[in-house]
């Protein structure tokens, strides 16, 4: 380091006074050293949100590649569109039509991950100290992402019918009293992560009628809808008011992550400047995956291959709550519909964040609820636990686990009483495995 | 559309108040369009800097991703690390070896391109209004990022031997008795798009030692450092001053650019900080293409692979220079030593963004000068021709039919004088054929 520098910053980091006003709420997860403990593999993790991909049929893709690869490789390891290929477009629309929604290829901008087109729509309507409002709890990547662009994310309370229209509009009208801007509605509609509940049918155009009123645009981020362990769908908000909602789609649940091709539909002038926000950012998405992808959905039989996750992710739902039933009577939780979460409230005075270290301790792994919330403010009393990755036996003994954890939290708590609260640690980026 | 939304925004765009003040200077390449025809095949491109893969093994690739997803599926098509595949960062401070870069794999951030990168470091260090020096003329893509965070970029005059020391200095001094604060230094040191020149070793200590007495961080960026005609590399900036510099580098040009895989190496405070941005942005760069690269690496001969590639540019160079020296010897350019691109300075008063539509209709394509400057403020005087994708004989047509445009322009000037100054039209998003 030079004498100059030692001037400016400080011996750590010399360009410390160099950064944005957005990088400074930029932190890595306190947790982030626990999980790299988690990744071990003696420790049943309950935290990520990785899909389960063992039986995915890894031989005949890889045939299917490699003639994809001899057919069009020079088109498939080129730039691309920066909206994306034409065809997977095409066959986007597809997919969106199992649940109902019908949407022109022409409104389709393929993302980096659906995570890039929260990225893209947040850097085109956020300026610092706008609001965004989203569900309490909410997904932690988006929160990651909401405060890179220093949001003001309110949250609005939630049940298990999703979140509550009255108290939805409620929140409008008191931002709007105190004359706040409010650019949009993060909204997680199907098998919400991390609180596995849906919007009911009946809420739906409630939800969609306040916002119009209020004149505030829906993004509806939609990566499980596929995966209702019935078969079940439900109505998009996209489908009630087309111009109000940006739809964001995934193959990372129905397919495969590693690709990261996730999709927007848009309005017609969102989906222009989405446009041109993703070639600025990426110049184009990955051709090599969405070649792989458009194969995919060609050559494959997709669909029955989303019923076969259905039906996996079912068994190791049962298995998760048959576990909490038999070792966690002493909490709470939800029955998820689809999707791969349950969100468990803790007896009182247990703290996800506090009992964290302990649990790994004990070789089981969750995300404290804290997580889900904007600045960690809330969430303490709920954790996340993931059913899609492990095996039942496995979330059998993770369960078991947890509940050593809790019942020596709540012997502590009883020889000593609770725990003064603490001051917030604010948002930090979600760990690899929380997502 | 509802009755509500009418008093908002516009019958085209209804959320037209709702975006970020950010959003506003992101615009449509007015030549967009017109890219559109000049993709047409009876249309020679010297527009795009699209490397040429006709060359690339294709049967032997796919075999061996064949391979690979048989043995490394379910970890390729699985979300990955923020920071990158770990033997891939290895694998990347090898390649960088190749320019006597000497780095530690655990300071390799890997991106989606290494457009993504410089997204990440404007992102962290830019606020609104912020100065960013860059050589003028400068890459049209990271001025569209430069452009999205609302930067103040500041161009320095450039001659033969690269960006001159003085003028660096110079503008330097200016901005920070206007009490500016500049951020970074965005350089690209070899074969310069769109200029095409090369930093002279002279004075590459002389701009790392300018920079570090004003203390300013350098953003290096390098995708066409390997692909010298003679096989020559030159000393890297971040080898002078490892703890000044962030460099970038690119799998695009020097294998394919469909996998979307570029690096950062920055210092560690630094490197910590892009990855979690990058983790906020993304998740994770995509795995399939990490493996496949990684594999690449590993298996194939890339370094012959990449002997290969220069000779190839370097016919079409010679192409090129041939075909200007025949039909246009009114226009002034330079011989690059290495790279993609020709950067020709017109005759007096003729204008290369109002000439561009003839150059379509007279079935050629360029990239005008302006392009390369903030707000599109200078360089009506000159043209990028990239020498990469076409065919000698297609290069060699393409100038043909330039030259013709050209003497047509000058033949209405002397009859009718020069064009009067238009206002410029702002800074836009490129088309997805200029990179």
């Amino acid at each position: 380091m030079s004498d100059t520098n030692q001037v400016h910053g400080n011996r750590l980091d010399p360009w410390l006074d160099s950064y944005a006003a957005r990088a400074h709420g930029l932190r890595a997860s306190e947790t982030r050293s626990l999980f790299a403990v988690a990744s071990r593999p003696e420790v049943v993790s309950l935290a990520g949100g990785m899909p389960n991909l063992k039986d995915l049929p890894l031989d005949r893709l890889a045939e299917a590649t490699a003639a994809m690869i001899r057919a069009d490789g020079g088109r498939a390891l080129q730039y691309g569109n920066g909206q994306g290929l034409p065809v997977l477009r095409e066959q986007i629309t597809e997919v969106m039509a199992l649940e109902g929604i019908d949407a022109d290829p022409e409104d389709v901008v393929i993302t980096t991950g659906s995570q890039q087109a929260v990225d893209i729509i947040t850097e085109l309507f956020i300026d610092a100290g706008d609001v965004i409002l989203a569900e309490a709890p909410t997904y932690v990547g988006s929160l990651s992402i909401f405060s890179t662009y220093q949001a003001d994310v309110q949250q609005v309370p939630i049940d298990a019918d999703g979140v509550i229209p009255e108290a939805l509009e409620e929140t409008i009208e008191k931002l709007e009293r105190a004359g706040r801007h409010i650019k949009f509605y993060y909204c997680l509609p199907n098998f919400h992560n991390p609180a596995g509940v849906t919007i009911s049918e009946a809420r739906r155009p409630q939800i969609v009628e306040i916002c119009r009123r209020h004149h505030i645009l829906i993004v509806e981020d939609n990566p499980y809808g596929l995966l209702g362990f019935e078969g079940q769908t439900y109505t998009a908000l996209k489908t009630l008011a087309p111009e109000d909602v940006v739809y964001l789609g995934s193959f990372s649940k129905i397919f495969a992550p590693g690709y990261r091709v996730g999709w927007a539909v848009a309005p017609p002038a969102v989906r222009e400047k989405m446009k041109l926000a993703s070639e600025a950012a990426i110049l184009c998405p990955s051709s090599v995956g969405q070649y792989s992808i458009s194969m995919y959905l060609e050559q494959f039989d997709w669909k029955t291959q989303i019923e076969d996750f259905r039906t996996m992710y079912k068994g190791r739902r049962d298995a998760m709550i048959a576990a909490l039933e038999e070792y966690l009577p002493n909490c709470r939780w939800n029955v998820p519909a689809g999707g791969f979460y349950v969100w468990l409230n803790l007896p009182d005075g247990v703290d996800a964040k506090e009992m964290l270290p302990r649990a790994v301790t004990n070789l089981v792994a969750y995300v404290s609820g804290t997580a889900f919330y904007a600045g960690g403010r809330a969430g303490r009393d709920h954790l996340r636990l993931s059913f899609c990755y492990p095996e039942p036996a496995d979330i059998h003994e993770g369960v078991r686990r947890l509940s050593e954890v809790v019942s020596r939290d709540l012997e502590i708590l009883e020889l000593f009483g609770p725990i003064p609260d603490r001051p917030s640690a604010g948002i930090s980026a979600p760990a690899p495995d929380q997502i």
